[in-house]
């Protein structure tokens, strides 16, 4: 056994122990103290583990990598931009090297959306990375609950890409899927203008048709998509899949031609029913009577 | 297996979902939002697990009630008041009736302490419970790095009951230390008065020696207690054996005679040496040199 104090030997450099914007207490005492920004506070949290949510042969930089992007994956979502983590993280690994690995994925993120870590616990256990993301609204938060009968639905990136990644590293291709299944890009660019512009909005962590059910639930309403209309990495299949990290969002019909939001791909439009239908191959396929299967 | 939906149903009427002072977006979106309280947060996070933290025989009531509470802890050791919670859970029950008694041991604490809990995630896999508490400070935040020589040094009750607890479970008996091991209670009621007075604080979680021993090493000072003068449950070995939960703090003797502070247990006082001398039966006892087993 290698002694806890030696593992978080690895991580301390990267606990902000400085005065700065966001921390004012971090590494080494009982608790963090955050700065108080005037604005409210969004908190999410994220439990990733081995061989349900990444293989367990992954690299140790990947799965901290990709733990923390899926966490802040929630903060886009609701129109809100990142400013701080903190990490609860399960290893039973021996090996220093596989956690100063583990450190470098943190590093990286860290640094790619400017975010700084706060604090964490480690415990000695299976794999299992429980990732807290902090973070403040671009606009304002947008909520599940909100999308009106009329209003189109968007997503902002094609479906699949996950998916297609891990069938590829399964495969021992190097893709840049693979790439990408691992190191997930969260649209936080989208985000911002999503916070001003959207009426709801939702990650596809879960897949299209799951994540916007919520969106119809939560709201009431209810959607006719167009199969044709949403990009598609493999088949059809992607819409059910998930772990795409594209943001789903719908917005008023007045906002068609903003320049932003046209950059986006228009799949459907919120109706009064409360139901998802797909249009595909001019039939009309209803996905709450049929089940997802009628699609195979 | 039950379905995460079903589990996270057991838990949704505990997550906020109207507007309170503290919470705008609580149960079902992406993230939870919390108010703008325009003071700084305190947050810290702690894993409990099955088999280290609790016997694996534990009832999940008093599972949730003691992870959260030892949580809450690192609040109180910081100066701090508790405000809400997340909880991330790891749990492979498959009987619904367990998560309802969990659910059970959250809203006992969670009413105890009047907070809120905004959010969590749960996923499959051996028993562990990632609790992430958040707080702000009564007065100022209390450090473990700011122990001045000359100081004295005071805990505010009794070692070993959570050790005693532990060992009556075992061996079937009935007591408040049982009690009292699932059910710790946390000593916000001093942790205010400490906040107001004290140098620096740490609660003794792992021990009096190790956790006093961070205060000396953060503040760059050393140690002299008074073994007589500590109120033990067990033995001498209750000084290293921690789980319970008192407030271990430094102050400078002015406050001597304060009411508050009187009450507590004067244990010794802080030196100008970088170890912990133990005074115990006429003898002075190197803790550094001579190691724990010196003692035993």
């Amino acid at each position: 056994m290698i002694s806890e104090s030696a593992i978080l030997n690895c991580f301390r450099h990267l606990v902000e122990n400085e005065l700065n914007d966001i921390v004012l207490v971090g590494s080494g005492d009982d608790a963090a103290v955050i700065k108080s920004q005037n604005k409210d506070l969004v908190h999410s949290l994220d439990i990733s583990k081995i061989n349900t949510h990444f293989p367990k042969d992954s690299m140790p930089e990947d799965i901290a990598y990709r733990s923390i992007a899926v966490a802040l994956s929630d903060l886009a979502a609701m129109g809100a931009y990142p400013a701080f983590i903190s990490i609860g993280l399960t290893s039973n690994s021996t090996d220093l090297d596989w956690y100063k690995k583990f450190t470098i994925g943190i590093e990286n993120i860290l640094n790619e959306y400017d975010i700084k870590l706060v604090g964490g616990d480690v415990t000695n256990g299976e794999l299992s990375i429980c990732v807290n993301v902090f973070g403040y609204a671009y606009e304002k938060n947008i909520l599940r609950s909100n999308a009106k009968i009329g209003d189109l639905i968007y997503i902002t990136g094609p479906l699949g890409e996950g998916r297609k990644g891990l069938i590829d590293w399964e495969n021992k291709e190097k893709s840049s899927y693979v790439q990408n299944f691992f190191n997930p890009k969260i649209p936080f660019d989208k985000s911002e203008y999503i916070s001003k512009y959207a009426s709801s909005c939702i990650d596809i962590s879960d897949g299209l048709i799951k994540d916007l059910g919520s969106i119809c639930m939560q709201s009431g309403v209810g959607a006719e998509i167009d199969y044709e209309n949403i990009p598609v990495t493999n088949d059809i299949h992607d819409l059910s899949y998930g772990d795409d990290y594209k943001l789903c969002y719908t917005c008023s019909p007045d906002q068609k031609d903003n320049e932003l939001i046209s950059e986006d791909y228009c799949i459907g439009k919120i109706t009064s029913k409360t139901e998802i239908l797909i249009r595909k191959d001019n039939l009309v396929i209803d996905f709450k009577k049929n089940g997802w299967d009628s699609f195979a």
